[in-house]
């Protein structure tokens, strides 16, 4: 860790400090600029809370040389880590396609989009049964129910199955889910992190809307670092001031989290933008970027076949996606 | 709910919305104007999926006329709720002063902070024992131990007490806490909020980093909607592009959450700056915005003593700082 | 227009609004629904401050039906507008590589990457001469000598040039230059556009850091009102939180404008992400997304060469790049 | 300047970037640490540029030592610029009130609403005459006539004014205005600074959408480093994602430029939040934040009269806001 000093800094201020970090058990090595004075701290840094160094007055920033997360860190791990979901593989050049309804309404919605998509050649079947809503009056999933016609779907298909899960507790009705999903509002849950992490089950993570790609990492390490190494990451759009799109895609997250860290990044074009005529565009760009997959929301039902333009795909217009998918992966290769 | 329609729309397609529309027991008023359609829709509407309409191609807008939020609506509620927490109330021009330490590190520290602070003529005691931090191997918190510290300095003291919960396994370890406190990253973990409403407890509900006020509301009506309506808001910053503060604190959100609600709306002015010498000034133009509180960081202890800068008030900044307030009280009343 | 009333508003002052609406030779249709009123205006609603009624406490909210953006609207022009720079088209199908250094530095250089970049199939050159620095101590570019040096480049290549202007002031100066560019700092600067608008030139106008698509192409009208119509638009990134890159991609903009407008959209990966390594990537999404173009940094200078990683790509870099953008148009025709 | 590598770089590319900075005639002290090698830059650093440095791939961050601020820098100037307008002093303890209304419509508007600010106590009259609009078909000002109404308002009553300048070209319809104002928009037009830099009369600078406290420090730079070093910074609200206020006024900006520059920091609370009805409790807390003054929209004219609600207060909320504007700002002194 270097401590950049203020110029002209109080010496007696400037020692107490040392001496305070010394008392921390840290080797400090004293470089004195022309300008300024950096210093060098050795030993285990991982308890030194950086936050509150860097807001004294005397100090002008704090940097951790070793980098805070280690088990999702590209540096020491470089190969990309391979997410083994049933007989899908996700990362290391293997390209997962998830798709499904937004939430599972009934047995013949879910198997219908279950066989259409698989038809298309989806890998994995998708479907909300715990829905987090911002309001208490709307529709919060079938809950446990949603999850039973999940697993009616695979066994008519044999497509393996992500959701979202919302909270500890729910966990046991979670034990035969082959991914489970944290939604973006629960990326900072850390109890059902930690929980989530004591698990082997592959998790899909999404970054939270406001949440930076190190806070997405982070994140990530609360799984591993209890001992689950099997974490998808999945950009899922920022809050911005935009006002057409309901969030703003952020790819630049897909390359940048590539170099960062070994895990997959798989790309939800359909909630980040919220308009499905986004969503084929999306789709081809995220693929172009290099992700490794994308999580995209087709449904069957009629008021969406009777008007386009919802967040959802219909099946045919999946259909279609997937072949350019092909096309611009090979492309990019 | 009113549903305008774009200009020019096919008249099939609107037909078989409308049809629809009546499908789900909805009185639909149609209203044709010179350029376009606006359908008023009278029964049920809390089960209609306004985003989904909203998405049509053929519809412009949709507005909710009935307020989504009921609970915590000033419309329904007009007078101003207080909430009780011991002998302190809050809102209603029953202004609260919070503070205490960030964490609870021993009981010397506590203890002492707390003496201090209640010195000043602060009403509540805070503390965190449950830490919710970005990376896994940052300091957690003492937990449980920390909540019976927390209690040792309620006894010697008086000062009622406020920690944060992040998990609705701890809540059998916070029923001796005097009031709950949910953190801006759990703003929407909806499990918890719901749960926080089966107690009868005061919660203190901090705004997310990057929710919009309907939202905060929306958290405090899942709460409110599950029997609880001690509720207190409290704005803490909002993530923005922001080159010198941690957060953005939004003081105008003071108001208009007034407006909006009846519930009390306090301010903290620690977390959304990160800068103890921020505290001061903002901590008075919270009070002049009108705030009903504000919850303070205050430590004691040698490294913060010794160098000012870091984000909580030393014991003797919080008296000149509350003797201020006051007046600052004062002079908006 | 259409302004929508809050529910139980108060019968004279609502009255009171009609009056004054009627007073300004608008036509006032009162539709009276279950819940709360709308007004349909009818006749100029141009000169009407919408702000103004919409901050009115008896009004929930306004909206325009006629859109405000006239000649950029694709409603209004359904096809593709193909803007014509020299030999080089763009729009409708017509893809432009625009590449070259960021600022002009002498005429080895610029000769040297204008050969470069046409021989990788560049079809326009791009160089800075006016360049607008955040702080006064910083390069400010060769200004005139530049565009001078720039055409030299010109003549040696047969590319057609574009480069930024700063200020009305230096339009004489840019006389033979072929594409005016207008960066992000002045997309709201209304008397450069207006001034623009004058001139037959191709103006190639780039998205504010802070700017709203609907802001976006309300600088286009600018452009375009005062008589102008060879208007190219530019994504080049917008402000969030974001930690690793300079400024956040929004690529959902491409197809929502391509939907909104006539106009040519390209995209600038160089500027938005700010980092070299990260160009390649967001070049291709941009293509896959539907992009009609991309102005990407190209330099060949010493430092740059030594040390990967700076804005700009190295000429045998952008080479690689345009044969997979290549492939990329393909697999999304 | 201070150039932190990264650890483990190849030290060939370290000498190669070591070379190529002593060949722009600066010492380079090299100190290296167990981890990293941190490189201390000696000599004319303003020249150097830092994002090039800092995109290089074996460099971690740079770190400027001597602030790149230095007219409007407090390090250099410790005490409070005093900005003289007539006999109106702004800075240093002297608190300015600027009213009036958004536009000047007409001289008996003018003339009216100016008399009443002054009789509440304003001390500079505020109109817009030049109006940056979204749209091209929005009222763009009364101009050169709205500038000459705004001088007989003067010759009424004595106040001096203050308008909005949108270009140089309009500079010399400008030479009887007391104060040039920059508007948000045109915080970066850095050719319309440098001119402003030109003159001797004080200019109001405000704050850009998304620019940052740096980004305004420097804009204020280019009009001191020009020569003119009567300026005024305005904070006036940053764009975020707020669903209610128009802006998101960071109030938080005040007390954070007072600690870095010496010049008078005033707050447009009208601009910021949209909405009158929150103009008083946010100028309230911005006196309580230590704001230098005010700057507050004031109509008169009968839609805004018989409607509460707009953007602008009537005189008579005007006059009973300063009253306890004057008792905040006596509370915290």
């Amino acid at each position: 860790m270097i401590v950049v000093m203020k110029p002209n800094v109080n010496e007696e201020r400037e020692a107490q400090l040392i001496e305070w970090l010394k008392g921390m058990n840290l080797g400090v090595h004293v470089s004195r600029g022309e300008f300024q004075t950096v210093l060098g701290l050795v030993g285990d840094t991982s308890k030194v809370d950086m936050e509150l160094i860097e807001s004294l007055d005397i100090v002008d920033s704090v940097k951790r040389v070793s980098e805070t997360f280690k088990f999702c860190n590209r540096k020491f791990h470089p190969d990309d880590t391979l997410v083994k979901i049933g007989n899908v593989t996700v990362g290391g050049g293997h390209f997962v396609l998830m798709a499904g309804p937004c939430s599972v309404e009934n047995e013949e919605q879910i198997v219908t989009v279950a066989k259409a998509v698989k038809a298309s050649g989806a890998d994995i079947l998708r479907g909300g049964a715990f829905k987090p809503r911002t309001s208490p009056y709307d529709f919060q999933g079938l809950k446990g129910e949603g999850l039973e016609l999940l697993k009616l779907a695979r066994k008519e298909t044999g497509l393996p199955i992500v959701s979202e899960i919302m909270s500890v507790q729910d966990l046991p009705l979670f034990e035969d889910i082959d991914v489970l999903q944290v939604g973006a509002r629960n990326m900072q849950n850390f109890d059902l992190l930690k929980e989530l992490g004591r698990t082997d089950k592959p998790v899909l993570l999404k970054r939270g809307l406001a949440n930076t790609l190190k806070e997405l990492l982070m994140s990530a390490e609360y799984i591993m670092a209890s001992g689950n190494e099997n974490v998808i990451l999945c950009e899922r759009g920022i809050r911005t001031f935009s006002d057409y799109t309901r969030n703003t895609l952020d790819l630049s997250a897909v390359p940048m989290l590539h170099e960062l860290t070994h895990l997959p990044v798989v790309v939800d074009p359909s909630h980040s933008t919220g308009m499905a005529r986004l969503v084929p565009p999306m789709s081809l760009a995220a693929a172009a970027s290099g992700a490794d997959g994308l999580i995209i929301e087709v449904h069957n039902d009629p008021i969406h076949a009777l008007c386009d333009g919802a967040q959802s795909l219909r099946p045919e217009e999946f259909d279609t996606l997937v072949k350019k998918i092909r096309k611009v992966r090979e492309a990019v290769r």
